[in-house]
């Protein structure tokens, strides 16, 4: 191919999936110029998998990305067909919103905003080729021999990198859904030196909506109540008419086809030679792993508003068609289901997140990022979460600035990155609740205020979307201060309500505060008794609620946050040279020079790292006389 | 790969592009229970180049396809963007209607209506083989080892058939816009002695719509007097906020900056094998075959009301990238335009069209039939034309009915298929007026009169709408008739207004369908001088108007249509031996051996077969002592 130079950027961004289009808006909004290269303009942010957004972790997640000035969320708003908020009846640490989306909306409306975006330039292209010189990446080169140049680069790849389809004997190259694989890409990847995994993930068959017969399965309709993703979306745009979802379970009569088929299982048969991840199992996988089960939850969830294709969320598998075929038919509601999409598993390459840094950069080659699943995750909210963060950075590395790391402490998108670049990972990473120590601390009603003064600060959260945030904060601390002030006085009226609330009555006056902690009673409730000149709004009763009502928790957690913030401060200096180091054990020198962790909490989570070797690393590193090497890895 | 049996069909369609959407539509709606499988379920009546449908003689397939009962008309008329009636200023016989498409909402629309058929199965899935047993289909075989099994197999592949997409000096394997190619379909049909031939089709870049200065274009805003394409479609339904198109030309600039890289423009270096079109070329060679043309027009039509994509209609090619933005840059309006697609060509294999029967079943294999961009045309109107009729075809095979073909006379469709099956085709075959000897008779308005009863007869066209026609029949007729015998007074109204409009004045009574016939008078300017009880509808009064004007050449037409239906009429006996005649000419013989013409009509328009032929073959047939071979081709 002949050449030629296709421009300077600040920013290039590879791959227009989720993270690749949340890197591309971060860096344009944050004024950096930008270009994003993506292999087919008509499948930007598309949804190869579950047409759906949100749930435990993952919805945290999404309202993170919304507070840094991220896109998803916003998206989400404007392209749902149904809306639930998890998980009500538990605490507010395990509340997630989850939203179906409307598949085609869903990437339309990514489209729209992208080519709408100040400084971003969208562009059709297969890019092949990094430039990099001196370890230093300066751009890159597509399948047309245009060479774009930058400071510096995003790779969002997804599962196109080498992606092979797996349905029970059939293997063929290809991306998503049919779509071109990512080739050249990966081997070149390869070429500079990167440590490629092999990964899997599977999807379940689409069917026919009218060949279900619904009448044998459970309605799942939406919620009445108002909730959305964007802190900016407004109560009175929340939709009306919602399309429901349905449940439905295999049975043994599923489970005994799959078990009499395994031996076609490509997952068994060693046709499928990628990880696969252990939370998102294959149906084959499930009846084998809990082959006590009798039966597992399958939920029907409509493609969109303008389609017949419903998801079988539950079934995804890569066994052959025909018994794919045959377990649908053996299930309830099913019977006559006509299969439109057939299940599949796709293996893809994956850089092994070790070699990046918190900040995403590659170590090995500066100013190059990666994020979304090519580092190992699987999930579109994990991949925005990563993407919008190597957005930023890269921005901020075009700036001069220090890179954005958030930590665990700050929200999913930290402790994901964390457990990335200093657990790495074997098998496709998703967020749970259980992989933060925080969970208290990472809620979905306070992503904002965990998060807006960051995405502020790097120029990132409009002035405006700022500011509403601001007048919130100053409206719950108003407000906590006053019933914190205000002593209610037990008049008839009060001990009444309380009585009827089987609420322990007043002696004597009591702070509004301290009664608004009974588990029984409810900010609404107690209003009345101390109202205000004007109602405050509802997500500002909330926040008031949850930091009241949980004020012991969120402050033990608090403070164990702070201990370990002076750890997190305590910076490691780059190259250090373990081996120079007297009493680390050998294991844990091993696993701090693959690592190379930038701090000495984020050494401290390095599995087979002890604390007595962090106690020794501490005390070299604080001595200040330490051995550093001319090139690391 | 492990075979399995997915079912019994009646029909089994391949591919759902524009041939194989109507196709599927076709045979289902007749009844036949089919399954339609295509490779990318989220690519259905995908628009791959321009995102219009309509313009001369292909406006007119399109009235002919929703006459017959398919969808083409309806799916536009609700996806429109802007609505044209082109050469209002020029007769009935080359008026066309155009309609700028918003091109993901009108795939969207398709693939519902495709999920909404009854008896129509819609299914993702790559055929890779055809069933045959003793020259008769039995089915298909996909890559996932499944095996449908039916009586009628339609394949319209278009351009993924081994597609190839050429960029400058760059060629790789692709179909469409990077999808996936169909390679083994082609092999099979090789294998099955199919002479394949290899054509190629290009489309222009597309531009963001926010980096066109419009100020130094022309701006091109749709018609505000309501036009549909369907016959159903209601007036009151016509889109009032329309989208402009825009108009530019390429200058000398332009022309140089093409002229000077011509040594790297794939169509002149080699790299393109496939024969393109001559009615639509590339940039490329339009400067070089016009090179006296100091410019051409370009469109600048948007893709849709929810995209910033623009694509340049005129500027179609395989230039390489850097030349097609050094072009772009040089055209007024475009000069800081940002290209968002590069231009292409693709290259595709043709099943060369004299291997096909008039009902486009192919002459090798008993009851499979293919249709659209495989026979050799280009076009989305050409292709949907051709589905139909293959879909209608297999319908009536199924039911072991005679196949429908259209004559030249009866359409565009009748048209494009014997000149295809008679002459076959060289290059990409378009539908021009100028291939038509009846083009009056063609007319854009009376699509329904030409078709509507065959629609019906064959069970496709709906019954009401078959009504609505008859009534609009019944009313043209009753109307005619009514305005033959009345005589108008030459009151002095009438002679007042006669005088307004520079019409002679009337000497006597005169009849109204007679002063209709002057050039300077319309239906609506006499009525009031002899009106009804109540107005007729608008379509109603221009069939009158257009039939009384134009009776005298209307007239002359159908005569000639009536003489040449006797030869229509003349069946050739099936594999009849051409070697036993004498005195047909040896050329004539061979081209009558490998064309197998079904009626003398058809024989008589085969290039290199003379009228003397004709009379020789004529006589042998009628005299009934003709000899018949085992087996032809
Ligand atoms: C079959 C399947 C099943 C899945 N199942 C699940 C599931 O059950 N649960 C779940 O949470 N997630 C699932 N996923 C994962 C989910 O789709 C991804 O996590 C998410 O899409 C990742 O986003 P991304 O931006 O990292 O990559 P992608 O969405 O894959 O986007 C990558 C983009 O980059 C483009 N690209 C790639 N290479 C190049 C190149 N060289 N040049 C230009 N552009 C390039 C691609 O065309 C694509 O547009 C599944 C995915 C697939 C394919
Ligand atoms: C680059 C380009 C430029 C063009 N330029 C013009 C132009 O300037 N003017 C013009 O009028 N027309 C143009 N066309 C042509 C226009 O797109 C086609 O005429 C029209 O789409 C043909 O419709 P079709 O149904 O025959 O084929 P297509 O629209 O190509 O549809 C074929 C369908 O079959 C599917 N398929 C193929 N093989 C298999 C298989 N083995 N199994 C299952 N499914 C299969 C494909 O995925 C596809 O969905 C262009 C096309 C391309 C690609």
């Amino acid at each position: 191919m002949n050449r030629y130079e296709a421009g300077k950027f600040d920013v290039i961004v590879v791959g227009a999936g989720h993270a690749g289009s949340e890197a591309a808006l971060a860096a344009a909004r944050m004024g950096s110029s930008t270009v994003l290269l993506t292999i087919d303009l008509d499948m930007i942010a598309f949804m190869p998998c579950n047409p759906s957004i949100g749930g435990p972790a993952k919805g945290v997640v999404v309202r993170e990305v919304d507070a840094l000035g991220g896109e998803m969320g916003r998206n989400i708003d404007k392209t749902y067909v149904q809306m639930r908020m998890l998980n009500t009846g538990k605490g507010p640490a395990v509340q997630a919103l989850r939203a179906q989306a409307d598949k085609n909306e869903y990437a339309q409306e990514m489209k729209k905003t992208l080519e709408k975006q100040e400084n971003l330039l969208l562009r059709q292209g297969i890019v092949e080729e990094l430039i990099v010189e001196d370890g230093v990446v300066q751009g890159v080169v597509t399948h047309t021999g245009a060479v774009y140049r930058a400071e510096a680069v995003v790779l969002t790849a997804g599962t196109s990198s080498r992606g092979q389809i797996i349905i029970g004997e059939l293997k063929y190259s290809s991306g998503p859904n049919n779509s071109q694989p990512s080739i050249k890409l990966s081997e070149n990847l390869l070429d500079l030196g990167f440590d490629l995994a092999r990964f899997k993930t599977g999807t379940p068959p689409r069917i026919l909506a009218s060949s279900i017969d619904y009448s044998k399965t459970e309605e799942q309709p939406g919620d009445l109540e108002p909730n959305h993703f964007s802190y900016s979306s407004k109560d009175e745009d929340y939709l009306q008419d919602q399309l429901s979802c349905w449940l439905t379970y295999t049975g043994t009569e599923a489970h005994q086809i799959i078990r009499d088929n395994l031996h076609r299982a490509p997952m068994f048969t060693g046709i499928v030679e990628g990880v696969g991840a252990r939370y998102c199992p294959s149906i084959e996988d499930k009846v084998v792993r809990f082959s006590d089960k009798p039966r597992h939850q399958l939920f029907l969830e409509p493609e969109g508003r303008n389609t017949e294709e419903v998801y079988v969320q539950g079934l995804s598998s890569s066994l052959p068609e025909e018994v794919q075929l045959d377990v649908l038919h053996s299930i309830d509601g099913l019977e006559n289901a006509k299969m439109m999409r057939t299940g599949y598993a796709i293996e893809y390459d994956v850089v092994k997140p070790h070699q990046l840094r918190p900040s995403l950069e590659t170590k090995l080659v500066k100013n190059l990022y990666t994020a979304g699943q090519m580092n190992g995750t699987s999930g579109y909210e994990e991949a925005a979460g990563q993407g919008i963060i190597a957005g930023i950075n890269a921005a901020l590395a075009v700036q001069g600035k220090e890179p954005l790391v958030l930590k665990r402490s700050d929200g999913y998108i930290g402790v994901m990155i964390d457990d990335l670049v200093t657990k790495g990972t074997l098998e496709p990473y998703r967020l749970l609740t259980s992989r933060a120590e925080y969970r208290l601390l990472l809620r979905h009603d306070n992503a904002d205020i965990r998060l807006s003064e960051i995405g502020h600060e790097i120029g990132l959260l409009p002035e405006e979307r700022y500011q509403a945030y601001i007048e919130k904060q100053v409206a719950v601390e108003a407000e906590i201060a006053r019933i914190k002030s205000i002593r209610l006085k037990p008049t008839a009226e009060l001990q009444a309500f309380l009585e009827s609330r089987n609420s322990a009555a007043l002696k004597d006056g009591f702070l509004f505060s301290d009664l608004l902690k009974r588990p029984e009673l409810d900010y609404a409730a107690l209003y009345p008794f101390a109202p205000l000149e004007e109602e405050l709004p509802k997500e500002v009763i909330s926040q008031i609620e949850i930091q009241i009502k949980y004020e012991g928790y969120i402050k033990k957690a608090v403070a164990k946050v702070d201990k370990l913030k002076k750890m997190e401060e305590k910076r490691i200096p780059e190259n250090i040279d373990y081996d120079a180091i007297n009493g680390i054990a050998t294991e844990a020198k091993d696993k701090l020079k693959k690592i190379q962790p930038e701090t000495i909490a984020q050494a401290s989570r390095i599995s087979g790292v002890n604390p007595a070797d962090i106690s020794v690393l501490m005390v070299y590193v604080q001595s200040g006389r330490y051995t550093v090497l001319e090139n690391s890895i």
